[in-house]
């Protein structure tokens, strides 16, 4: 979780601090239709230790980018195409919902390691950038770390934590 | 989310550096049979600025401390009594779980904002000592914060996320 | 420059994390052809210790955004239109300039505290996203800071740190 | 004194984040009657960048932690059994002693790099357990450092530095 | 001991950047024949959140600046006047003294939380610079916060810490 | 830019720590007329990770510290010897000189990454000492990277910036 050693300052080339194809729209074609573009510090060698990456968000008409969350950095979130309904929640026991609608050129913050999402409300391809605050934020999705972590959570402790009976846990598990 | 301004040094008194009442046990009767009895910032306002915190935490019989991340805080979980299968998940895409089973005066580690769970696998009551890298870590309940937020995240989200029938987020949030 | 109180938050809202406007072009009618509109600290008060901002950026045919640094923070530039020339400046004594063309879609990292600018190489308008790894980075813009200073420094100073004649250094003062 | 390369997170295993042996008492058969047993990241590899450590503490009757430093962390001390006298001394000029009774279940916290002990204050076992907020926190020991480094200091200097006899301090060293 | 807040820098003026009459020797009249002139954010205001500070050193012939550490700062110790022995001792369970002669134009390094102290080892006067890695870095001198403690630290525990009779404690308290 | 590999505590030799020569006057026959001699982690790998480094820093009469910046550190600036001119200019869009004579004695703080110079304002050689907050603090000579990088930066951009014609901006890159 920590830096790589940095590379000399004499032999650093601007090849170590360039990404190109942020232009291009990610594949949403997927059940959730959405799709991240990193630039984190794996496809981008030049942030070692700066504190720093972004992203490339692309959306399909309703496509959902579910919650989740980053352990190591703060978010801001700037709508370049379409309209969203995003939000985070607070810590416990507030559990606040905290949620807005954004459109074009509106930019909302989600601060470090809270829960947030952003929906795509709206029959059009949609388009947003993240900024986030260490080069290496990591991603945490609800969903798939829940039901879909290799190997999987015991049933009995999901069926307890989301007090529901064990075959609605499976039910969720299959997807 | 930062720290209050610190008291003058001259004035401090041993007080502000003191908290009683860590040996009671919490009170586990609620629905998943575990209590955390938390000496954060706000219970021991001398933490402020040192960068660390300590819980207890009480568990009945097959109780479980539900998934869970801090946002602020990697966390050292030591046994003092029973048997617990304890996990974190790996951040995505591997969203590999990470388990064991502990027994009395084992120690394991949860990474700064990985979600984590504890289970005391008897029917016995358990105890364990928690020690957090912030005097202000935070905790956000997974099943809380997705399905019992004030006001409710969306069912169209959370079905969407979870690939699920509205319904079943319906029967979730209802918990 | 260190932070402001945080806001309790219990008492937080959207709005405290929200910021609008990002898509309207800044005004580039002045000498240099460029304009930076910040969402820094100071215009969204919700990236308080949050180590994060962003900066739209706009450029004239030809435009540029001179020579400068951000004392407090690395920069992530993104193109979201146009052709540019970037490049920052190694430390001293290598003073290596570490430049490139970079075209739509195209992402270049600035480190902390070197001199940098980019120039827009074409006879269109042009757009760039800056994300920067502090909510009150600074702004150091080279010709302001060392001729355009008030009141300005001593012209014996600017014309041996040059190495040029006085009257030199006083036409750079006057513009 | 900072830390190791960090392992890859795909090849992390449990083992890599535990410990055993912390119910298991230490040996206290020393003059001062006291014992610590670490879980630093000498002891659990896990806690490397993590900022947060742990230790048991076990005291004979009338044992003591003799008065010590960490350079690099804060301490939670907490009572899991017995009754002792604790207390830090604060920085030069004030060198006031916070200091207070313990019992069990009690919590009290020394600040960073400030000498500190705790005495067993009866006629039985005692067991305490410590937070520290550095993965490495390092143990600096007044009277193991100051008369039995190896090589000594100076008897000049120790003699000066204490205002007694050479004589006194060469009855300490012998100790 | 975090900071204050920081003032507007729009208001800020050169004194604030500013203290005077390093040039002046401090007075050794004192038992150790040493006295440390401190530059912190007490001394001068503009360090707060800088994390830096010096101060100035002077020795009576054979003066020492006995056995202390600073908490919260690593120090560099630049000769200007004179023939120093120095030394610091090592983390538990070395306590290994690395010591050194140093004379005019010498620099040597104390790194953070250890115990040092410099001998000035001739008949002259001796002026020495130190450089500290925190605008607070605090002083503990061993001698004063072990024996000078208000109120005394209890004899039993002393005596107990250095393995000697409570009445050689009693001789050290009452210097 | 992040730091190396830390030595095992137990091999580390006095010589890690220790550095010469900080007695002997800079060589400043050069057109500005000063001389650093750094004390960085180049020069004294114990500094490595500890956040701190010194310089000395000689002036032929009239001599100039040229308009420079420490992109990762604040500096405090100690006068040994002589009369000076010294200014750090404020950020955009302020740009506010702040300046000041100091004399034999006087401490004045440049903070992190502002454009700061000294000017020794007398026939006489001076030297001051310079304490630094990073190890690797880097410098930045406005002149240097502004008109001597390698390879340039276009002139274009230069004389836009400085809204000068290319002829001064190729007058200033021939010195």
């Amino acid at each position: 979780m920590n830096g790589d050693a940095c590379k000399d300052p004499k032999l650093v080339e601007a090849t170590d601090f360039f990404f190109t194809g942020l232009h291009l729209a990610g594949n949403t074609s997927n059940p959730v239709g959405s799709k991240v573009t990193p630039v984190f510090v794996g496809q981008l060698p030049g942030l070692n230790s700066l504190g720093i990456s972004v992203a490339r968000l692309d959306y399909a008409p309703w496509g959902l980018n579910p919650p989740h969350t980053h352990p190591r950095a703060s978010e801001i979130f700037t709508v370049i195409e379409g309209t969203f309904y995003v939000g985070f929640v607070t810590s416990n026991p507030e559990n606040r919902l905290v949620s807005k609608m954004l459109y074009k050129g509106d930019v909302f913050v989600f601060p470090q390691g809270l829960i947030h999402f952003e929906y795509n409300m709206g029959p059009y391809n949609a388009i947003a950038m993240a900024a986030l605050s260490s080069e290496n934020p990591g991603v945490i999705v609800m969903a798939s770390a829940l039901f879909g972590s290799k190997p999987p959570i015991s049933g009995d402790v999901l069926a307890k934590a989301f007090q529901v009976d064990i075959k609605v846990v499976q039910g969720l598990q299959y997807n």
